[in-house]
C-alpha cells in the first residue's frame, strides 16, 4: 500500500534546510487536515500558517531553540477551541443544515444533546477533547506532506502559554496544541537522517480477542 | 494527490453489513498505525482487535447501543497507557539502542530527562498525553482503511470505565481511549452514507501569517 510506503519514508526532520516548499503542496497538507474527521463533526480548532520569519523567530526560543521553527518553511500551529460553546456548537450544526439542505430531526435531536453536554463542561476537559481532534488533523498533515515528498517535524517540545501570547491566540478562545514545521530535510546536519525507524513490534502492540 | 481522493471517499459509517474483512486489509491498517509518530517515539497505547462476536455484544450496550459495534468485521479498541513509567519509558530507549545497535549521549540524556519529568507527573495529565498519541494512530488506521476501500466509524460514544472493565485495561496499566469499528458499509441502511460531507471552509480552519 502506498500509505505504507509513505509512512516508512517520513520521519520527524531535526534540521531542515530553508528550502520554500511550492504553495500547491501547502495547499494539499492543509486540505487533508480539513479533512480529517473529527467528534460530531465539530473541527474545533483552527490552523495558523506561518511563514513570517520574525514570527518564526520570536516562537523558536519558547521551542527548546529547536532550528526547524525558524529552517522550516511553513510553521504550522494546531490551536484547538479552548472550550465548547453553544456558539461554536450551532455553528457547525446549521452549516451542515445548509450544505445539506434539510433539517433532520435526529440530527437536531443530537445539537440539543451536545448542547447540554459540552458547554457545561470543565474547560480544560473540553481543551483535551478539542486537542485530540486537532491531533487527527495532525497526523492528516503529517501523511499528506510524505505524499507531497516534504519532510516535516512533528513537535510538542515548546511552553503553549508563550506561543498562544505571541500569536495571540487566548483572546480568541484558542490555544496551541502541537506544532508541525514543514519543509526538507537538512541530509548534513540532521543527526536522525540515516538512523533506522524504531517502532514496537506488531505482537507488542497488539492484542487479537478472537 | 491519492490521500485526498481517499479522505473525501470515507465518511463515518453508521451502519455496517458484517461482512469480514480480508486479514491482509487489516494487517495494513494496523501497521500504518504501527508506523504513526508519537511524542518521544514511545507509542504511549496498545490496540484491542476484537472479532469475538460475544465480546462485541459486550460492549455494544455500553456504546450507545451503537449497531457498528457488532455488525462491524473488526473493532479496533486503542488503549492508551494509564501513565508515564520508568519502566516503560526505558523499553523504547532500550529498543532503539538495540536495533540502532550503538548508544548515544544526546540521546541518553534525553531519557533522562523524560524519566526525570513524565513519571512525576499526575497520572491524569499522562494518559491525556498519551491519548493523544493514540489519535495519531487511530487516524493512520482510518486513512489506510480508506486506501483499502474498507470503511470505519470513528466511535468517541462510549464508556470507557465499561470498556476497561470488559477487556480488563486497568490491570494492564491502559485505559480506553477510542474505537475504531472496521467493516463494510450498510448501504441501505446507513443514514449518512448518501449525504455531502461538511467540513468548514479553508478560509475558516487557516490563518496565514506572512
Amino acid at each position: 500500500m502506498e500509505l505504507l510506503d509513505k509512512l516508512k519514508w517520513r520521519y520527524a526532520a531535526k534540521a531542515m534546510n530553508g528550502k520554500k516548499v511550492p504553495q500547491e503542496k501547502i495547499d494539499n497538507i492543509i486540505e487533508a487536515a480539513r479533512l480529517a474527521p473529527t467528534s460530531s463533526g465539530l473541527q474545533p480548532f483552527e490552523i495558523y500558517v506561518i511563514t513570517n520569519q520574525e514570527v518564526k523567530e520570536k516562537i523558536r526560543p519558547v521551542a527548546w531553540n529547536q532550528s526547524v521553527i525558524t529552517d522550516c518553511s511553513h510553521l504550522l500551529v494546531f490551536a484547538a477551541w479552548d472550550t465548547y460553546t453553544a456558539d461554536r456548537i450551532n455553528y457547525m450544526f446549521d452549516l451542515t443544515n445548509d450544505i445539506r439542505g434539510f433539517k433532520n430531526e435526529g440530527w437536531e435531536s443530537y445539537r440539543q444533546m451536545l448542547l447540554g453536554s459540552y458547554p457545561q463542561k470543565d474547560a480544560e476537559e473540553n481543551f483535551n477533547h478539542a486537542a485530540k481532534q486537532a491531533y487527527i488533523a495532525f497526523s492528516e498533515a503529517i501523511t499528506a506532506a510524505a505524499f507531497e515528498n516534504v519532510d516535516t517535524t512533528p513537535l510538542e517540545g515548546f511552553d503553549p502559554a508563550a506561543v498562544d501570547e505571541i500569536l495571540g491566540l487566548r483572546e480568541k478562545g484558542l490555544r496551541s496544541a502541537v506544532l508541525l514545521p514543514i519543509g526538507y530535510r537538512d541530509d548534513t546536519n540532521d543527526w536522525l537522517v540515516n538512523l533506522p525507524k524504531v517502532r514496537k513490534s506488531t505482537e507488542d502492540l497488539v492484542t487479537v480477542i478472537d
